[in-house]
């Protein structure tokens, strides 16, 4: 943390916008600036669609916050919340290429939010909402893809469930279970674990139990908020109630998107055998890998980077925008997530407890996520390549 | 024009975002981002003016338009105004090493563009406005200056007034008359106009008179916009009715803002002794530069680069964002502008009738007119730099 905070003051800020032109003779000027600049805006004042060859658009993502739910630190504020969008926009443009910029908003109004992106849309060709603090981020990102023609994506929550898809399925073909059959609990209600409750939902998954600190969802509305309430109805087939002991007992998945130390040891013997372990919560997992292994977990992943099965979201935001960029898709639907689940998993080819998923660094990451999720997008009708 | 639009098929766009620092390895992405990160954004949220210290804010401008009118191409929208903007933020990179992006903004309303810069402007140190057009822009303008914490600027009314008033300065030295009792005309009551009306009004000229396609501006609200209106109260002490051929009559300073070939030789003729003609309209002037000195003017300016004294904004903007970023300042006031057109006259040693401005490639101009804004927001009490 030290470290990091010397490193920032000699950085003075991650990131550069530099010229792609030359500017120093008359002529240089009046080709990338007035007189000529008019001809590719009347070009594109003609045809819109040629903002994406004239212009920075097709390869631009903005970065967007309002600072309500940055990493584990709260609602710190848009300008607090500059160094983690900063980074982000950093992971864009070296793991895929992408020119990210941060858009840190004065607001943490749901209506003000929508009418602002939808505002500086133009110049982009997608939106990564980041750190916005649940059960706002729904509305927020369900409003702006119907009214945005370009991708709108919240990473916290689809990032974290692809990645953890991909997690998940290359630990069922280790202990050789189905998604369709196995018990899954969630543990943590928020934006990332009502997303992944979601995506598994979508990839058959069928016997899912989801808690939050109140317990398991239920439709009490006044312990539980609109949005957990809806997934309540979705889940919970068994009708177990209680708290998280009570939902993992025979269960084969534990996913924690919670906090620290809230999965105990009891709690992990109690699961069914060969158990699957995610503890996500960063920096320190709802169970530390050594407990939930000596518990009797088969295979234990964690958001950690220093403990093998790093479940990190830099496997699938860069790839995944890469590959909408590249057909200028209008949206991130979800056979785009799916493949790139299928692309991230495929990457390991034989799986094995301490090695579900690609390495961050592995420098194949990012390419064959990107031509996954452009293929998908083309099949699903949502690319726009000129031909 | 073709070529350019054949440059801008190559260059697929004129910026690019790069990172400045490295993310190759497990440790420099746990510096740059989680979990190193949480310290300089719990130092921001304890102190939120380190946000200039620990990310780029310190450095980077919005260049803000909503594409209503753009160059003399009028309301072409925000995806074809891009190309300009893309280039104007690669001029503030060039000319100042100023990081700046493009918004262009999905609406044309007063309320959502002044909500909407706000809402985005904590990621900036200031905002540029461009190519709004009036008399929207000056309600846009004078609200964001309130509500804003950084320096919003539209440079199509105060960088052109900037660059007309240094050009003015030097040509009243070279023709020996004084801005008070010299008799000045615009042509023109745009944006452009009416800011530069107000900035010679606040430089001390007295008799103005300021023209539009109507004729001299009066209070006739039928015929004039309320902004119009307003600068008719404050101008034409001699009460001059008619048209731009009735204002010139006499006049010592003739400025063109407005359209080409509007002046004629004849009107040219009518003006006093040792006329100054500033024909800025473009790319084509209110009058050839050649005609309007065989009818007798003794400067003519023009903002084009193939005649000589070329009043381009160029001169302005880059550094008097330089001087305002420099200076961590709340605003671009009056006293930074009039510092500014102090700069810019002062670089010129000896003014003569080819030499009322430095060039736009002097590498002396922005880091001058940056030093004095920076000077003048300290002396003005603007400036926020840590001590």
């Amino acid at each position: 943390m030290k470290e990091s905070l010397k490193k920032h003051y000699e950085w003075k800020g991650k990131l550069e916008v530099s010229a792609r032109v030359r500017t120093d003779s008359r002529e240089a000027l009046s080709l990338a600036y007035t007189p000529g600049v008019a001809a590719p805006c009347l070009a594109i004042a003609e045809d819109e669609s040629l903002a994406y060859e004239l212009t920075r658009k097709w390869n631009t993502v903005a970065v967007v916050t309002d600072g309500s739910a940055v990493l584990g630190l709260g609602n710190i504020g848009p300008l607090a919340g500059m160094p983690v969008m900063e980074g982000k926009c950093v992971l864009f443009r070296e793991f895929a290429g992408v020119d990210a910029v941060p858009v840190c908003l004065a607001t943490q109004d749901t209506e003000e939010i929508i009418a602002t992106v939808k505002n500086i849309s133009p110049s982009y060709g997608g939106i990564n909402l980041e750190d916005i603090s649940a059960p706002r981020c729904f509305e927020i990102e369900r409003r702006l893809k119907e009214i945005c023609d370009i991708p709108v994506f919240h990473d916290d929550q689809h990032g974290t469930a692809i990645v953890l898809a991909a997690a998940l399925e290359n630990a069922l073909k280790v202990v050789k279970k189905s998604i369709s059959t196995a018990r899954l609990v969630i543990n943590g209600a928020g934006s990332a674990g009502i997303a992944i409750a979601d995506f598994l939902l979508s990839m058959g998954a069928e016997d899912l139990v989801v808690c939050d600190r109140a317990g398991v969802l239920s439709a009490d509305g006044s312990v539980f908020n609109p949005a957990q309430v809806a997934l309540a109805a979705r889940t919970n087939p068994r009708k177990v109630s209680g708290g998280l002991a009570d939902a993992v007992k025979g269960a084969d998945v534990f996913i924690g998107v919670s906090a620290r130390d809230v999965l105990s040891e009891d709690m992990v013997r109690s699961m069914a055998k060969d158990a699957v372990v995610f503890a996500m919560a960063n920096p320190a997992p709802e169970i530390a890998p050594e407990l939930a292994r000596k518990a009797g977990a088969r295979i234990v992943a964690t958001g950690r980077s220093d403990y093998p099965n790093q479940i990190n979201n830099v496997l699938a935001f860069p790839g995944i925008f890469r590959g909408a960029l590249d057909a200028r898709a209008s949206d991130i639907n979800d056979e785009m997530q799916q493949a790139a689940v299928h692309a991230l998993a495929g990457l390991v080819e034989r799986p094995d407890e301490e090695n579900i998923l690609p390495q961050a660094f592995d420098p194949r990451v990012a390419p064959t996520v990107a031509a996954a999720v452009k293929a998908a997008a083309e099949r699903s009708g949502v690319a726009r390549i000129r031909i």
